[in-house]
């Protein structure tokens, strides 16, 4: 039964996102068959239910439309390519146990991304709630593509199209309280509720059908093959593998956040785990599955899983009867979605997506901190402005950049004794004893090749203002690691002290980070020591005896 | 006197350079004017001279070689462009203050570049000592493209190549130790050794041209046209800039990097500073000069400002005599250098690359760690079988990816109470009090993009595996950062926990962060509190007066 219910309310979302990918409507049903069965053997999520979504298709529409391609053959032929190289790539991060690369999307980057695409699939949809032709893959292309056909209105699409849409707001806000209120159970409205979508598709068709409309020009589905899914390879042209291979990375990456972040939130809902790199396995091999039945890229998509985890979804048992039911349609029902206008279709993914429109992102960021800001402005708006792939790199890219850049300028004190102790404190924050010939610097951040280079600035610079200096020892408590590109800039500060008569020393010097340097020839050439710890450095290199350390207030 | 021997020992180099980047000789000596000027100007260093280099020239090649232009003028303006954007670039960053950017070069990534690049310069500098055709722009290509010509090596051609070869690096390595042993000055005997180039070219160009060997089939420099630099801007043809963006990029940032670290290592020694964003500056402004002046892109060179620093330059003034020199050898010298015959500046090229070329990197980076061995492998690889734009790009890629997964897995210790004590320590190293019903996280880093999610799963995971629990509390001593992709999985975290019946409690969290949090919802939603100290967390979650707190050795 709740089998039986998920199917009957996925086969529009199911042609509608196919239509929305570019491709012929049976592709939407082929890519909700095999890989559910894929997902259930594999997953580790009772709840979640893989197949076309909206995001994902709007990127294979991308991808593919990129390509310029002449026949709709040729455009199934690479969303098959587009779905295999997707499932390789998902497949093999799980088996590399990669999924950390999917954190490199930080949330407000998908937030701002998910809020662009929705935008651009809600313009992109106009043009059939119209009855017009208009197409571009930017915000501005499809505008202005819009603006220059709005003359070829047909109106009888326009009345189904927006009457569709009206009907199905009001089903998503207006028709529960209804219901409950005419004094149904909760979970009754609920089912009908989800139901809205099949009742405007089977009221418009049939309407459709009995005034002939399609002869007033409504654009209408057509014939939708009949029949289970052609299995077969994806072609093997090697030029066009290469072509979608960034598109499939990107598609990956964002499928794989968006049905791990469904999958948890409905796992806690019942104290339940997700495995994230068994997830990887699960959506590689669901995608392949999608690529050997003539299907598009998939994942697991929040719609469908809610309704799947309400109809009670307990095991993955459900998602292959959920398949069985798919295929029964298409191998019954199809002949009976002929009518059925597109603008219908149109209304169905416009309220969907309008719900994933969420600009609020932006004041909460700008709110928050400037770097999220940054990020999430830079993926919207180029998103919009020059495509879903531009969009979501430069966020990517935007984060990565200022988190290094934040952490490329880690906080160095220069450090004195409190008298009468073995501390060594800040000489801006406390009072504490220093020797103009000894110039003490704690860094707090481990030394990598991003603040490698400020180090070096940093000391050289101080080092070449105080003409009494002749020790530099650097009180390394407080550092973690140091990679290569440090230990050269070690080497590097090591030299150039020397050359302007300045030895270097370490102090306090961790464990591990001791055993890596013992590894290099670093601990040879040092001009300086290696103390045990500051008050040791101190006390060896104020000892020669000379004038006495000086006491200065911070 | 100084500016007269540099002027000489530059002439070589700089038409080397030029034919190295697949432009006519005189275009290397017109970069070799103008931007010595510029860098006089607004340089920090007081040695460091600006030219043409070889990495920097190969990119050019590269670059250039891409575009497929048919005739030697349109290659000329394509590096003029070149050598324009990249003026644009760093004046930019300069004025911006990114210099930061160039820290994404780590020193194994540009190692392995420098080494990468030096034989690849080398291997197409073959086919002149040779005298046969061949190109290709990886290795690979160029060994294959060597093999295919050689029936059709040139005996003359050979044998000068080869003497010249064998001469340089004699006079490299053998000849200050013969000079000295002669009882020469040190001082002299440097001069000598760096006038080594100029004796081959004087003597190789003499051999051709009283013997004919022009005729014999050794490939000459030919015509140089006698004159200054025209000046002019660059073509503004969009496409051909938007073409040029990125290797640009990568131009500016390698050129940055090379020139900073020649200019540092030469004012350590004199206990001198230098200003990195001026440097920008005046690099930039060198660029630009080089682009007005029909040159191409310019950078601070290792060998031309040691020659300036031993040759006493101790102003910027210097480099304005140079600029005059080499301006009047462009004016009277350049129908001497018809005969040059370009086997022996293939010589000096691979003499000089040969220094650079360094593969115990490997080695070092292998015994060193395994993240800086796969940066260094990945940028010689790709650098050898792909090209230079590809090659640093992905050592860049490379380094910042292994970064962000060292980071992207905090160190996260679960913590007990010390007993007797306010002490909150790990589990597993101490002897600890804690209670079933509570759990207590400490992260020992700050939260942010990368591992926001990686704490998610730690967290649920956890506690799903307790089914006693009713409070998680994070303990936030060491985090100094929470950006926005981490609060958004605190908030996550808060509601599965919720969904399972646990509150999450945050103590000991510094100022800086709670000023964020306050700005935002999270404190109004959390279910659970802020405690200031983790002692009174564990006060107040374990006062209930249920069972008492449960001692467990670690």
């Amino acid at each position: 039964m709740a089998a039986a219910i998920v199917t009957i309310m996925l086969i529009p979302q199911s042609l509608a996102y196919a239509l929305l990918a570019g491709l012929p409507p049976e592709v939407g049903l082929y890519a909700s068959i095999l890989p559910l069965v894929a997902y259930a053997i594999f997953g580790t999520s009772r709840a979640l239910a893989v197949g076309p979504v909206a995001v994902i298709s709007l990127m294979t529409a991308a991808a593919v439309g990129g390509l310029g391609l002449a026949t709709p053959a040729e455009a199934i032929a690479a969303a098959v390519v587009l779905a295999a190289l997707s499932g390789l790539i998902l497949l093999a991060m799980g088996l590399l146990r990669l999924g950390f690369i999917a954190n490199l999307l930080s949330h407000p980057v998908i937030a701002g991304f998910i809020t662009a695409s929705g935008i651009l699939i809600a313009l992109g949809q106009l043009k059939s709630i119209l009855g017009i032709k208009a197409d571009g893959e930017t915000a501005p292309e499809l505008l202005a593509s819009l603006a220059r056909h709005v003359s070829e209105i047909n109106l009888p699409t326009v009345v189904i199209g927006v009457a569709a849409t009206g009907f199905l707001f009001w089903v998503r806000r207006g028709l529960k309280p209804f219901l409950l209120g005419l004094g149904l159970g909760s979970r009754a409205a609920d089912i009908a509720t989800k139901a809205g979508p099949v009742a405007a598709i089977a009221v418009s068709t049939l309407a459709v059908w009995s005034l002939g409309l399609d002869k007033a020009g409504v654009a209408i589905v057509g014939t939708v093959p009949t029949g289970l899914p052609p299995l077969g390879l994806p072609v093997l042209d090697p030029g066009l593998w290469r072509d979608l291979l960034v598109p499939a990375l990107i598609i990956s990456l964002i499928g794989f956040v968006e049905s791990v972040s469904v999958a948890q939130t409905l796992a806690a809902k019942r104290r339940q785990r997700i495995v994230p790199d068994q997830e990887l396995v699960a959506l590689g091999a669901s995608n392949l599955a999608s690529a050997v039945s003539g299907g598009f890229p998939v994942t697991g998509g929040f719609a469908r899983s809610v309704v799947n985890f309400d109809a009670g979804a307990e095991t993955p048992a459900a998602g292959a009867f959920t398949a069985i039911g798919i295929a029964l349609a298409t191998l019954t029902l199809t002949p009976l979605l002929f009518f059925l206008p597109k603008a219908v279709l149109a209304a169905t993914i416009i309220v969907a997506v309008l719900g994933l429109v969420d600009l609020s992102i932006l004041r909460r960021a700008w709110a928050y901190s400037l770097p999220d800001f940054l990020a999430v402005a830079a993926t919207i708006g180029i998103t919009l402005l020059v495509g879903v792939e531009a969009g979501v790199s430069s966020g990517v890219a935007v984060s990565i950049l200022l988190f290094l850049w934040r952490t490329s300028r880690p906080h160095i004190a220069e450090v004195g004794r409190v008298p009468g102790t073995e501390h060594f404190r800040n000489v801006l924050r406390h009072v504490v004893e220093t020797d103009p010939r000894v110039l003490t610097i704690r860094v707090d951040e481990s030394l990598y090749f991003a603040n490698a280079r400020y180090l070096e600035d940093y000391v050289l610079d101080r080092a070449a203002r105080s003409t009494d200096l002749r020790h530099v020892v650097l009180l390394c408590s407080a550092v973690n690691d140091i990679d290569m590109s440090a230990l050269e800039s070690l080497e590097a500060i090591d030299q150039r002290l020397a050359s302007m008569g300045v030895a270097l020393h370490l102090s306090e010097v961790k464990g591990p980070v001791t055993d890596k340097l013992a590894r290099t020839t670093f601990l040879d050439h040092l001009s300086g020591q290696i103390f045990l710890s500051q008050h040791e450095a101190m006390a060896a290199l104020t000892a020669a005896g000379e004038s006495p350390g000086i006491r200065r207030v911070g």
